[in-house]
C-alpha cells in the first residue's frame, strides 16, 4: 500500500462514453479495469482512500445495459491526466483500452479548459468560402495521379484541372518522394502549373501537397511546398501522427486537409476501435484539418450513410470555440452522383472527385462540367 | 486513357501478404482492386499496358483459397512506390486497404535495397546484454507509478527499484507532463535517483522516461532527458508516429523501448488490421526498437501464445541486417509467474513486472526476488 497523495485539482473532467461488448454481467468488472488500465494502471487495492484513488483513477458516471450483449459505460478522467498536451490526452482516451477485447471508443467530451489549448482548424468552413470566394456552393477537391507519371505530367495535369475550376488539386495521398516525381520538383511544377492556370481564370485554385515526410524532413518539405506556392496541405494523421498535424496547423497559414490512410483499422470493427465520427470528425478538427477526408457511403469503402452523418456532425457541431471543419467524402465518388450526394450533404461539403474526372479526352473540360454541377 | 510512361526501375519488390475474408469468389476482385488502391488509386481501365501498369501498380503474385471464408494473396510492390521513407512504406503496406473491410495484412517482406535505409535497433539484443552486464539471463525492466505521485515519491520509488537490481526502470506510459510530476523536474529526479542507487550497488540500471511529448517539444524534452542522466526512451509510435520513433533511435545514443499504447485497434480484430508480429515486431524493429513491449498471453490483455510466439519471431528472426530486438512482455504480470514465461520465452527476453513489486512493505525487497528469480 503506497502512502496517502493530497492533490490540488481543478475538478474539470473528460468524458468518455464506451461500449463493452460480451457478457453483460461481466460488464462492470472490465468498466473498473478500464479506468484504472487509463489512468494509473496500477493495482488499486495498493492505492489508499486519497487523491489518486477518488480523482486521478477515471470514475464509472454511470454504466448502462443497452442489449444482451452490450452495456455503455461513461467513464470521467481529471483534465490534469492529460497534461494538457494531445498526445496523452489519445494516451488516457484509448491508450491501453486498444488492447483490451470487445471495448469501443464511442464519444468523448472534453472541457474548455482542454480545448483551449487546442486552435482547431485555422480556416474551417468560412475560412475557406472566403478564400475560394465560394459564400455558398459545395467546394470542389480532386487528385493528382497516378502514381508514376513525372513531376511535369502531373503539373500538366494541375493545370488542366485548375484550369476546370476546382479548388483544391490534391496530390494523391500516395505521391511522397518517389523518383518519379521527387517532392520537391514535383510541388515547384506544380504549383507553377496552378499559378498559370490562376491567372487565366481569375480563380484562386490552390495545389495541396501531400506531406507525408520523414519525421527529420518535415519542416524542410514544408517551407519548400509554402516557398513554391502550394496553397494548402495533405496531412496523413494515421500515419505521421494527430500531434504533427496539430503542429503543423499552428505553424503553416494555409489550409489543411487530414486524410485516413491507416486509420481504418480503428473503425473496422463494431467490437473494438473508435467510432467514425469521433476519429474523422472530432479527432481531425482538434487537429487543425480544415478538411477531413473519409470514404463516402455507396463508394469502394464501408461507410454507412449513418458513420457518414456522424463524421459531419462532429466536423460542424459545437466544439468549444473551435470553427466547424469540411467534410470531404470521397473514395471512388463519380460525377453521376453529384445531385444525390448533395442531396444527402447540402452544401457545407468538399467533394472529392479523382479518377472519375479522367474519363473522357478533356480534363479541363470534365472538370468545369463538376464544377457547373455543384452550381459554381 | 493516360499517356504511356516508361520508368527506369530497380526490379526490386516489396512481397506483402493479405488475408481476404468472406466470400471466396469475389477475393480476385478484391485483390486486383487492392493491388490498385495501395499504389496508383486510379482508374486501371484509364492506364495503358505501360510501365505504371504493369510494374507501379502491385502485381498479384498467387492467390490461394485457404477455407470456405478465406483467401490470402501474395501482392508485390516496386521498392520505388515506397520512396525509401518509412512513412510511405506504412502507406503501400496499409494506408487506404485499413478502411476496406475484411482484409488483414499477416506479412511482408522487404528487399535489402530498402532495409539498408532503416538501421534498426541501436543496441538490439546483444548490446543491451553488454549494457547490463547480463551475458546471457533475461533483462529486467519494470514501471514507476501511480500517476499521480510527485516527482519525489517516484524518484524515491526508482531509487528503491534500482537497490533491487532493476535494469531498466521505465515510467509509466501514462506519465507524461502532469501538473503532478512535470516531465523535466521528473526526469532529472529520477535519473538522479537511480544514479545514486548505483552508486551503492556497483550496477548499470537505468531511468527510461516515457517520450510522448507534442511534435514541437520532442527535441527538448529529449534533451532534457539525456542530459538529466536518462539511460534508455519509452516511446509510444502508436500516438506520435513510428516515423518519429526511427528518427529518436538515429539521433539519441540510448536504448530505445516501443510501446504498444494506441496499436491495439490493428491487432484486436481477426479479419482486419496488421498480424500481431509484423506489428509488435517487425515495425517496431525497422523504427529501431531495441525492446518491444507487448502484453503477455494470460494477464490483463487479450494476445494468445502463437501471437506472443510471432512478436518474438519477427523481433529475433533475419531481418537483413537489423539487429534482433528483446521482446518485453508485459501486461499485469506476477513475480509468480516469472518461472513459467521464462520456460515459454527462454532467456532472450526483457521481463517487464510493474504494480506485482509493490505488494509487501519493502519495494527494494521484492525487486531483488524478482532478480534473483531470473538468476541474476
Amino acid at each position: 500500500m503506497i502512502e496517502p497523495t493530497t492533490l490540488a485539482l481543478t475538478g474539470d473532467r473528460i468524458e468518455a462514453v464506451y461500449e463493452f461488448h460480451g457478457d453483460v454481467t461481466e460488464a462492470e468488472k472490465r468498466a473498473n479495469a478500464l479506468r484504472v488500465e487509463q489512468t494509473i494502471e496500477f493495482p488499486a487495492d495498493l492505492v489508499p482512500d486519497d487523491d489518486i484513488q477518488r480523482s486521478v483513477v477515471g470514475r464509472i458516471e454511470s454504466i448502462e445495459v443497452v442489449d444482451s450483449g452490450l452495456v455503455c459505460a461513461v467513464v470521467s478522467y481529471a483534465v490534469e491526466t492529460t497534461g494538457y498536451e494531445l498526445p496523452q490526452l489519445m494516451n488516457v482516451l484509448w491508450g491501453n483500452s486498444a488492447l483490451l477485447p470487445g471495448i469501443r471508443l464511442i464519444d468523448f467530451k472534453l472541457p474548455d479548459s482542454l480545448l483551449d489549448r487546442f486552435p482547431g482548424p485555422r480556416y474551417g468552413i468560412m475560412g475557406l468560402r472566403d478564400m475560394f470566394d465560394a459564400p455558398t456552393r459545395p467546394l470542389l477537391a480532386t487528385a493528382l495521379k497516378p502514381m508514376g507519371l513525372s513531376s511535369e505530367r502531373l503539373a500538366a495535369t494541375a493545370y488542366d484541372l485548375a484550369l476546370g475550376g476546382m479548388d483544391m488539386i490534391k496530390d494523391d495521398h500516395s505521391l511522397s518522394n518517389q523518383p518519379f516525381a521527387p517532392f520537391v520538383e514535383r510541388v515547384q511544377r506544380c504549383a507553377e502549373a496552378v499559378a498559370k492556370a490562376n491567372a487565366q481564370t481569375g480563380l484562386n485554385s490552390v495545389y495541396m501537397p501531400s506531406i507525408n515526410a520523414p519525421y527529420d524532413l518535415l519542416d524542410e518539405r514544408v517551407e519548400a511546398a509554402i516557398d513554391a506556392g502550394a496553397g494548402a496541405l495533405l496531412v496523413l494523421p494515421g500515419i505521421t501522427s494527430f500531434d504533427q498535424m496539430r503542429y503543423l496547423a499552428s505553424k503553416v497559414e494555409v489550409p489543411i486537409m487530414g486524410h485516413p490512410a491507416f486509420l481504418g483499422s480503428y473503425s473496422a470493427s463494431p467490437t473494438n476501435g473508435i467510432a467514425h465520427g469521433k476519429l474523422y470528425g472530432t479527432m481531425m478538427r482538434i487537429a487543425g484539418a480544415d478538411l477531413s477526408v473519409y470514404p463516402n457511403y455507396g463508394g469502394r469503402f464501408s461507410f454507412t450513410r449513418g458513420e457518414c452523418r456522424d463524421v459531419v456532425a462532429n466536423l460542424t457541431g459545437p466544439l468549444g470555440n473551435l470553427r466547424p471543419a469540411f467534410p470531404s467524402p470521397g473514395g471512388g465518388m463519380t460525377l453521376d452522383r453529384v445531385p444525390e450526394i448533395l442531396e444527402f450533404y447540402g452544401n457545407d461539403v468538399a467533394l472529392l472527385i479523382g479518377g472519375d474526372l479522367h474519363r473522357g479526352d478533356n480534363l479541363a473540360k470534365t472538370a468545369a462540367n463538376f464544377r457547373a454541377a455543384v452550381g459554381g
